[in-house]
């Protein structure tokens, strides 16, 4: 075990700002401090980075010392005006004296100066929040003692300019570029190509031309004063919590405002004092892959942000890993094997400590190791899953916790198609895998045209020379991510990876011209709006669009699948109506098909034509005419259905969209069908008018059709028995129908149409000699439905939560028209996230609750499920495990993730 | 006093029928049998004609002895599949022999047979059952008998061929035109011009012809044997219950299908022996004024429906009204005086005892005054006023009584407008003046024209030559019914005094030619789709358009009225938004404004440009420089409503619609638009399909357009505040706004638009260095709003439920596209009345309770309305007292109807 020996330092009373009554506002970590309050080690109190700094120094690992002002402070501050209470000032006061006795120098000492960072530290890891300060207390004196006391003049006005630089960026919200501008003409005027070139009279005069940039730009002097920079820095890390970016984020990932960040001031320690010196990121394994062993990238004679940023590209952590990819520049186990063999046994103690793979940034100044960071790592879906596998072999965590470690979500990753091995992929560059899977689409420039392409339905791909938190809303629209700079750990990769979006980095081949929205790709001409393909895993860029292949899963997925089966109560049906869909679902895990969408059927070119005529037919004997023909059609449907679905129950929704919906729409479309069944185009035209609605969904759908042309839905039901009956004559393992009447309000509708399809049933089944289960139900997507759901499940025999219509009529939005105002009643923290994505757990859960309730109180065996596109959200899963639902339906896709979602909504409840 | 003691037989047990045990199936009555059942006098038992007729009978009026089957005989017959049961057959038979030892006749004896009449009577009158089989009992054998007995041969065909006709007709259900055809044959070949001129063997040779028909129609001959005939009768009451007719009156006029109908059976008294015979109609009281005067029509020498039927115009019944009338033949008073002063003592013990208007059916057998049926009389609107304050004078009824009278639907007709007495009328002809009130409109001529041409916004009058319950649809769909035939107890003539329509019955220089689609007015020639006014209070037919007024109300209505409010616990607000509107309102007794649209006011042809360029503007300053200029009008709009209703709460709601309603429609409105705001009409056009929405009633509307552009609800406040500062700075009583925010969902969204508000009034305060009283509070009306009411509560000081939208969102029924489905389910009962007229009490009615719960539970002093149609109809007015709301809002001739309503539901518990 490696013990903090070498910070020197009295162990003093604990905690700063500790007041009797009060609850600490800052919180002291290393030089030996005991940790006796719960809080210190709390995220929602010091933050993520925050906590895991105490816990690291409690277990005895190298950390600087430092302190942390709490969330709470933060939230405090923002609510009562950005002002610093007394008492703050005290406890931060005392706080960094515990840092410079622990390091023997003094904040603002010309002689020996203490210098700091001062980071941001939410709850949660999350871009958009000022991250970093370096080298804070650096001023025109101190800059000299730095210079002295580490020998290194060079070394000291370097990390001078990175302050100045950092600091005017981040706290004064001067343009970064200003000072990039003036780096790159110091290097012209010159004759440099790199940084490194730069001597400490070039850094000396380049911090002179920064201070007068400042100067000009904000009408006052870069502040000299070291207490000024600290409090400057503290209001910057309060004041970005509020930031547009941060709020975006919060609102994609769901994130309360009300958390608020912690600060975290600690003792610099540098990575960029010459060859011995380093500064790098590390994974405890392979967070692409999940792999057991150690992955990460580091820079010698660098700082933290080098790595980060992308400006330099790393090299590789482990031999095995350099020679894997063929790279040159050593890799920190051959240039600095004592640092290394001390950072695995590091990354080892932490795994046993957190039983978690983690995500480290250290820094080795002058061949001695910090540990800056840890925290639970982000990975691809891939690793997860073999992490949470591997770990219950390592005995690290059980099964319950493996199949709690893998986010529902993260599967959608395995699942979705990769590219067809076979298929000629023209490969224009390769990049960085900076995450997996595989998308085409059309290049798009910028963020906002990512957005505004896809809202209008086109696949998008973003190209960017590298992305910052302002890109995430285009990325979020994209299928995938390309950038020109930036490593695995980049930006780009870090977002994409959490999306789930496939993303080539560092494609150093591609560059754009922004003005002319043009770009050249290894020396080919493309521009905004061609097609591309990205293989994440791989890192290709490929020209025009490769075909796919289905994900083939590996044993993990099924080993953990498993488990999760052996914990959930729900269970988990799919929304298909074709037997591809069907045989895709049962392979997902699928246990039955809880809607499938008869109208999907009518589309079919084969029979649109007799389904206009239905709609045409002046009167009944006209729709029967048409029905007659569709009736072999759907039954051949659901035999098919059937017969992929054997032994499992099937619900089958009669049909629901209003007629208009099957109309021809334009003149050519109307001309022929005119022709073909023998009207004319006016007339089609008149009757197209008739059936238009202004609000189609709320008008002539559902099982109103089945009430006023009780004939569509006899045909249907037909359909259906004559399909299960045959299925079954021919040996198959009898399926149970479930049908299910639409968009019933009162109970009267559905006993007049359950009396229809008992009616057809029993003439089907003495046709064909046979008896069958089935059962009729209905959806409860009316919130009248609800309210009278004790009545209505006399009727019924299961209740499934159409909870997309619901949400409609519950909340009064059309999902057709909502995105004019959504996203700014999401911004607006109106709803927590879009409805539609995730159920209104407030309102519309309250009305499935209150009619689960009553249907059960009418029916105790009443089955109720839910389809809609919540069936395959996990937040929604959960809600309908915790309301003792029997089933969710979901998209064939999205089958794991409920099945994943339901067994972690058991465990937790 | 009169008594029954012609009547002979002996009093004997009581009702047949009768087993331990058992309900009875049939009550007798007359003959002086004791009445010890209370059924027998119960409506829901033997409907409203048997129990009167036994009413009649126990205090000693002249009834012809008869029996009644109960209505739940009928209604077992019907879900039985039409079989009698052994126990019916046995109380029939029982029952018979009652009449026949009370009239000393035997039915079906050859030499001296007991006939009878055969009548539905279901609880309430209701046309579209079957109505009358008179002369039952006849054969060819009987007829002989009558002839003897009654010394009258021709009397006796004449009733025999009533009877074959009658019965052919009602129960056999066989063309009637053929029985006439053949009787008009008859006539011609014999050169006859009336009926009266048809001799005993001319009659004798018809029953031949008749009989002859019904053989070769029906396969079968005329039944002979009367038991049959008399079962047949009994059958085809009870099945008329289900016949179309009766459901579609059923529909519109709320009865349930369960009730079922009563069959009363009762000896036949024969007003057609010749000229000291009749046969009549009378009301106590004039039932179009109301007066206290002895109103009716009888026919010398005539049955029952020659009245009613309209083939004879009927004479007057007193000399007065004869001669206020003009009129020659001899009215009773004069030409029968003993059976007269007979019948007027009749009238006054009727009114005592039923301390009711009656509407009476009597016969008089040679002299011998009988009566055969007595009700409660419908009446129009003013005569239900006049009667109602009469007969508190009067001391028949109390006050309460009184106010419990009069429907409040009723008072429509009284609060319409009337003709210009000072406009030129071009009178084309007279007919009677059936029912009151004037209307304009185009000609149609029959009930699917009616009902189309008005489904597309026609006014119409419907022309017919004489109405039947077919055309009752077509009668609802026109402003007004003119008939070429009928009298003043018409078809006609009742039923569109029920429905409040005006009705011109009885224009004989009206003639039709349906093929032709055309008709002659006294000479003149039009057509179908030729506008004509009726003038319904004086009977006259005007050719074009004729101007109306404003109604003049007498003292009658404001006694009532003063008496209704002196119950009703509801305020009655008015939905207005003109000055017009307003005043009209506080005429009619409007307690203040409980909705008042701004939209409407943004349609006004000055500004809806400066709207549109707001719509059209692309961001918050263009929005912005359109609005100033609507902000001097919309503060205009809110100084002339707010000091038109000084002193009254004025709830404005901010813009609700979709933005797109304000959007040109024609290419032309396009065009000039873009030239007024000078951008291209391509521009315009896109903007516009930008705006449009697929479910414009779940979209973009109501406050979230005061979420996404403030600046709108931002100058809607700062008018309101504005003007309502204004105006009592000048002097007048301060009105208290009541701003209210719509289609809120989320406490959040009231909360920002509260702030908004409040913000904005109290800048205009304070540049108005006033304050004034005012509240902020949201419409109820969707769904969520109402499940959310406990929170949405602590940011409204009042909700108002739009019971409208949430009719629209409970249901998930639009309003607009309704019509295709909604009629389809009253018919078939899935809701009892279209729930846009009359709230879904058990739907949204359960939200609406609910939210009033959750509401006053967090604010205990929340005030609460409803606006929205349901506000001016009696039964959810009733709901709304029952559940404690403090108001309900109606439009302005609501207003009266909604304080009637209010006082009766106050009244009734």
């Amino acid at each position: 075990m490696i013990a903090d020996q070498d910070i020197a330092g009295a162990a003093h009373a604990g905690n700063a700002g500790a007041n009797a009554g009060h609850l600490r506002t800052v919180y002291t970590f290393g030089g030996g401090v005991a940790h006796d309050d719960p809080r210190t080690r709390d995220k929602t109190i010091t933050g993520g980075k925050g906590a895991n700094l105490a816990e690291m120094a409690t277990i005895g690992l190298p950390v600087p010392p430092g302190f942390t002002i709490t969330t709470e402070e933060s939230v405090r501050y923002l609510q009562e005006g950005a002002d610093f209470s007394a008492e703050l000032r005290a406890a931060v006061a005392e706080a960094l004296t515990h840092i410079e006795r622990t390091v023997g120098k003094s904040f603002g000492d010309p002689g020996d100066p203490l210098l700091v960072s001062v980071r941001s530290g939410a709850r949660v890891s999350m871009p958009g929040m000022m991250d970093t300060v370096l080298n804070l207390g650096l001023n025109d004196e101190t800059v000299q003692g730095l210079a002295a006391t580490s020998g290194d003049e060079r070394f000291a006005w370097d990390s001078y300019r990175r302050f100045v630089q950092m600091y005017s960026d981040v706290v004064l919200g001067l343009d970064h570029g200003l000072f990039e501008e003036a780096l790159e003409f110091a290097k012209e005027e010159n004759g440099y190509y790199a940084d490194t070139e730069m001597s400490a009279e070039d850094w000396r005069t380049l911090v002179a031309e920064y201070t007068a940039i400042v100067e000009r730009e904000q009408g006052a002097p870069f502040p000299q004063d070291v207490y000024e920079q600290l409090w400057g820095a503290i209001a910057a890390v309060f004041d970005s919590w509020d930031s547009d970016r941060a709020k975006v984020y919060r609102r994609l990932n769901d994130i309360p405002g009300g958390w608020g960040t912690a600060v975290n001031v600690q003792a610099m320690v540098f990575g960029n004092m010459g060859e011995t010196s380093a500064t790098g990121v590390a994974f405890t394994r392979d967070p692409a892959t999940g792999e057991k062993v150690y992955y990460g990238e580091y820079l010698v004679n660098a700082q933290g942000e080098d790595v980060v940023a992308g400006i330099r590209t790393p090299q590789y952590l482990t031999r095995a890993a350099r020679e894997a990819a063929g790279a040159e520049p050593a890799s920190m186990e051959e240039a600095l094997p004592a640092a290394y063999q001390e950072l695995a046994a590091v990354f080892d103690l932490l795994e046993r400590h957190y039983r978690d793979m983690q995500d480290i940034e250290f820094t080795v100044q002058q061949g001695k190791l910090w540990m800056l960071q840890t925290r639970s790592g982000k990975r691809t879906a891939k690793a997860a899953l073999k992490m949470a596998v591997d770990m219950v072999a390592e005995g690290l965590i059980d099964e319950r916790e493996a199949v709690l470690r893998v986010d529902p979500m993260a599967l959608d990753q395995l699942l979705h198609p990769t590219l067809d091995p076979t298929a000629p992929r023209d490969v224009m560059t390769r990049g960085l895998p900076a995450s997996p899977g595989a998308a085409s689409g059309r290049i798009v420039l910028d963020a906002d045209t990512a957005e505004s392409w896809s809202a209008r339905g086109e696949k998008v791909i973003l190209v960017r020379v590298e992305t910052s938190p302002e890109d995430i809303h285009g990325m979020h629209a994209a299928q995938g991510v390309l950038t020109a700079r930036g490593g695995m750990t980049s930006h780009a990769a870090v977002v994409a990876r959490g999306m789930g979006r496939p993303c080539v980095s560092g494609a150093s081949a591609v560059s754009i011209d922004l003005k002319a929205r043009t770009l050249h790709i290894a020396g080919r001409d493309l521009a905004e709006g061609d097609t591309i393909t990205l293989d994440g895993a791989r890192g290709e860029v490929i020209a025009g669009q490769v075909p796919t292949i289905e994900p083939q899963l590996d044993g993990d997925f099924g080993i953990l699948m498993e488990w999760a089966d052996r914990h959930r109560r729900l269970k988990v049906r799919t929304n298909a109506e074709t037997p591809v869909d069907c045989r895709m679902a049962r392979q997902f895990g699928a246990e039955g098909i809880g809607l499938c969408r008869t109208e999907h059927m009518f589309f079919d070119t084969g029979r649109i034509s007799a389904v206009r005529q239905m709609i045409l037919a002046e009167d009944e004997a006209g729709r029967r005419a048409a029905l007659e023909k569709l009736l072999p059609e759907q039954r051949a449907d659901f035999t098919a259905i059937f017969t992929t679905m054997a032994g499992l129950p099937c619900t089958i929704r009669l049909l629901d969209p209003p007629l208009h919906e099957f109309m021809p729409h334009g003149e050519a479309e109307f001309a022929d069908l005119a022709e073909t069944i023998g009207v004319s185009p006016d007339h089609l035209r008149r009757r197209a008018n008739e059936l238009h609605e202004f609000n189609p969904m709320l008008g002539h759908r559902g099982c109103r059709l089945g009430i006023t042309y009780p004939e569509i839905y006899e045909m249907q039901a037909r359909a259906i028995f004559e399909a299960a009956c045959d299925v079954t004559a021919q040996g198959g393992d009898p399926v149970v129908p479930e049908v299910m009447i639409p968009l019933v309000a009162t109970r009267r509708e559905l006993a007049i149409l359950r009396k229809l399809v008992d009616e057809t049933a029993a003439q089907v089944f003495a046709e064909k000699e046979r008896t069958l289960d089935y059962l009729v139900g209905t959806m409860i997507e009316l919130p009248r439905a609800a309210l009278m759901a004790g009545e209505i499940a006399e009727e019924a025999r299961f209740f499934s939560f159409g909870t997309n219509d619901l949400t409609q009529t519950v909340l009064g939005v059309s999902r057709d028209d909502a995105a004019r105002f959504l996203s700014v009643y999401v911004e607006k923290g109106i709803y927590p996230r879009d409805p539609f994505v995730s159920l209104d757990i407030e309102g519309v859960g309250q009305m499935i609750a209150l009619a689960a309730e009553r249907g059960r109180a009418a029916r105790p065996d009443l089955k109720l499920g839910i389809c809609g596109e919540h069936g395959g959200d996990p937040a929604s899963i959960a809600f309908c495990a915790a309301l003792g639902l029997d089933y969710v339906s979901a998209s064939p896709y999205r089958v794991p993730i409920a099945r994943l979602a339901a067994a972690q909504a058991a465990l937790r409840g």
